[in-house]
């Protein structure tokens, strides 16, 4: 038995997220379609995330335990070739056994995208929230870089959500380190990136749409501290639109033993 | 009675072409639903070019008469209002009513896209061309360059097709005056722009599906002068798929009388 380690990307317009459902298409489901075809029979995979519909990932991994001996190169073409053209298998490697797509992860990173152009662009309908008023990118860095630290983040959680546990403690807890948080603008492109050990649900939105308030100068530096302090969802700016997300960055454990390299290289 | 022009952008992807045909749903009959929702009355609009099916444009203008009074920037927002969003209108202005979208083109600019990375874009699907096997940008740059000039382009036309008259000699003819032809590589994306005074049916598709001959080698530099000397379709490459095209610019003649500027600045 082979532990086997894909990253792939996604443009998740057309999914109802990453996770299998019924009555709903998913990645995973999609994915497994492919699996099935390539490998003769219907394997479980084991994803690095849940994504919402509409949510895109720029890298993503996913591990699948097999009998199979097919080369890691070819099962990457042989997927390809049976996955609909808006998913892509990037890589594969052989993994250990003890090696985990979701618990070994050690952080992660999303980027919201902005489209800030007078008109929206017809080439990134559904691949970016459209914002055609000034936004200052300037001020809404300053204002992001409040995000960094070890933070209790219950004010930029979805209500009614259930909390996870964090890599640290184990229990259920809505601290969170974020290791960086930065808006740059490229052009009409807005990036907000942010990175951090885990995510509560609709955390990165939640910050997206918080920053927008930031960027039309509804809020001014120091204020997104307030927030994160009152812990009130109510004073943080609504979920900013899935289109925007993206899952852009996951980094493992390294484990030196594989002669394959570790999956961060 | 007012001409106004307007300017747009759309992704081709989900539309049978620009022009209005029987049971297909294309950009133009979609463009008149709008105007009939928000000028209370179903117009003509008269485009700069006619695009294939899955065919994008960057920059693409059509011109409509009016009896209405509205301004032209809430033409502008109301139009994109009742437009899906893979279409949007850039701009409109009130041109004189001897303008003609279509006959007062100088040259048009098309630009082929070719996504040259080892695994295909799931975010560029429909929206490039696919090709994961090496290409030499430089190569195929400097073979581009022997498109340029007044060529009689009958090898670079699908069969069948009928020529359309040029701008010089109002006959029909198959040489066109292509003004610049050129290849650069942008990270993993490949781009082929051309400017010229028309083009014949899929010219530009053509040319792109032997600049692909010239970046694998099969080709090499004074080829392609050989080829547009032979008039031969046969030993031109295939036609590229539509995806990869966009019309990216059209320019007018000037006419320095409008008070609002000529439309190429």
């Amino acid at each position: 038995m082979r532990r086997l380690l894909f990253e792939m990307a996604y443009q998740g317009a057309r999914y109802h997220g990453y996770q299998v459902q019924k009555n709903a298409r998913s990645v995973a489901e999609t994915v497994q379609d492919a699996v099935e075809a390539v490998f003769g029979r219907r394997e479980g995979i084991t994803g690095c995330s849940r994504t919402d519909a509409g949510v895109h990932a720029a890298q993503y991994f996913f591990h699948m335990d097999t009998e199979s001996r097919i080369p890691t190169d070819a099962a990457v073409r042989a997927l390809n070739v049976n996955l609909p053209r808006d998913i892509a298998i990037l890589s594969c490697r052989e993994v250990p056994p003890d090696f985990h797509a979701r618990y070994s992860v050690v952080w992660k990173e999303y980027t919201y995208k902005i489209w800030n152009g007078p008109v929206r662009s017809p080439f990134l309908a559904g691949m970016a929230l459209m914002h055609p008023y000034p936004l200052d990118a300037g001020l809404m860095d300053r204002c992001a870089r409040e995000f960094t630290g070890i933070h209790d983040f219950r004010g930029f959680c979805s209500t009614g959500s259930k909390a996870k546990p964090t890599h640290l403690d184990g229990g259920e807890s809505t601290v969170r380190t974020v290791f960086s948080a930065a808006v740059r603008r490229e052009g009409e492109m807005i990036l907000f990136t942010v990175r951090g050990d885990g995510f509560l649900y609709n955390m990165v939105r939640i910050m997206a749409g918080t920053l927008l308030l930031t960027g039309v100068g509804k809020l001014a530096p120091g204020d997104l501290t307030d927030i994160i302090a009152s812990g009130d969802r109510a004073r943080a700016g609504v979920t900013a639109p899935p289109e925007g997300l993206y899952l852009t960055r996951v980094s493992y454990i390294p484990y030196g033993q594989q002669k394959e390299g570790d999956p961060n290289g």
